[in-house]
């Protein structure tokens, strides 16, 4: 159970969700920030960025962000969970393309702190086709997670440890994205 | 310089308030995020809410961060820039309300991992006079900060070290708060 009162059934709002329904305030722009970063057209691919969103929750073990965006990511590559499972246990070795590699690494430094982002690593990416959008977006989408994770965690929410309970809600990350505006409101 | 170009002059456009032009997409919502937790009506005084910022962007090291909240707290604050100064130094032993030296004991937490947020910890706060909504309201403030400190460094952002040059933008974020929506759009 978490920390505060959240006023529903956890059980049935694991993770962010119960956070995002106990506080519409702060729910609505987190939802809209994900949804640039995660959904929106852009020019990384979905899947990449989730797979960005996996990783840097793996990095801060975080089991419901870690599952439900590996299940994210899974569903929007094409080599699936095995995929996500060898990024997130060693980028290094796991068979993505060299840009996307070295994005993983500016994204495993702002897991640090954001001083460990060097003009080395922003010149690396950029030597294997990284433009300043991606660039930009992974920075983001790296240091978002450290906010998300830190507000799951902190507030000590329910996070469920078998991964097919987080397939519930794959279809519809991937068909509509994360805000609850067309289905709450 | 940025490690991007953001295509606007940086000495004009420090910090995160040259991403968040450069990037509207993601501008306004974190733009939304920032009114919702620091500027809108709260149990929370806004000061108190701007010193958890500035004390969380003291301890990741982020110079533009922690000048910015700390101007804005001091402006909020009766006791200005010097009690500021105390938290960010030691909150142990700065003159504050035993309440917000237990939020202020969650929000170091926070900035370490979610997970140093201890039942301990909430209880503490709670026994201090602590709601939940102050509870949730501080975590996601350390958190929201864990986010933009990495963001704001993490793609090398200029930021000016004398703190004076964050005293320009105190009336306007005091008076009207952090949406950029009226005055750009």
């Amino acid at each position: 159970m978490a920390y505060i009162d959240l006023g529903l059934d956890e059980t049935r709002n694991p993770g962010i969700t119960g956070l995002l329904a106990y506080r519409p305030e702060t729910g609505r722009p987190i939802e809209a920030l994900a949804d640039a970063l995660l959904f929106a057209p852009g020019s990384l691919p979905r899947g990449d960025r989730e797979l960005i969103a996996a990783y840097v929750s793996a990095r801060n073990d975080c089991t419901f962000c870690r599952n439900s965006h590996s299940a994210f990511a899974a569903a929007q590559l094409d080599a699936g969970m095995r995929l996500v499972e060898q990024v997130c246990a060693d980028p290094d070795s796991a068979p993505i393309s060299p840009k996307l590699r070295a994005l993983l690494r500016i994204a495993a430094a702002v897991q640090q702190t954001g001083q460990a982002v060097t003009p080395e690593l922003i010149d690396a990416a950029r030597a294997e086709g990284a433009t300043d959008v991606e660039l930009h977006d992974t920075v983001l989408i790296a240091a978002a997670f450290c906010m998300l994770n830190r507000y799951v965690d902190g507030l000590g929410t329910v996070a469920p440890t078998d991964p097919s309970l987080y397939q519930a809600s794959v279809p519809r990350i991937v068909a509509t994205g994360y805000s609850s505006a067309d289905r709450d409101r």
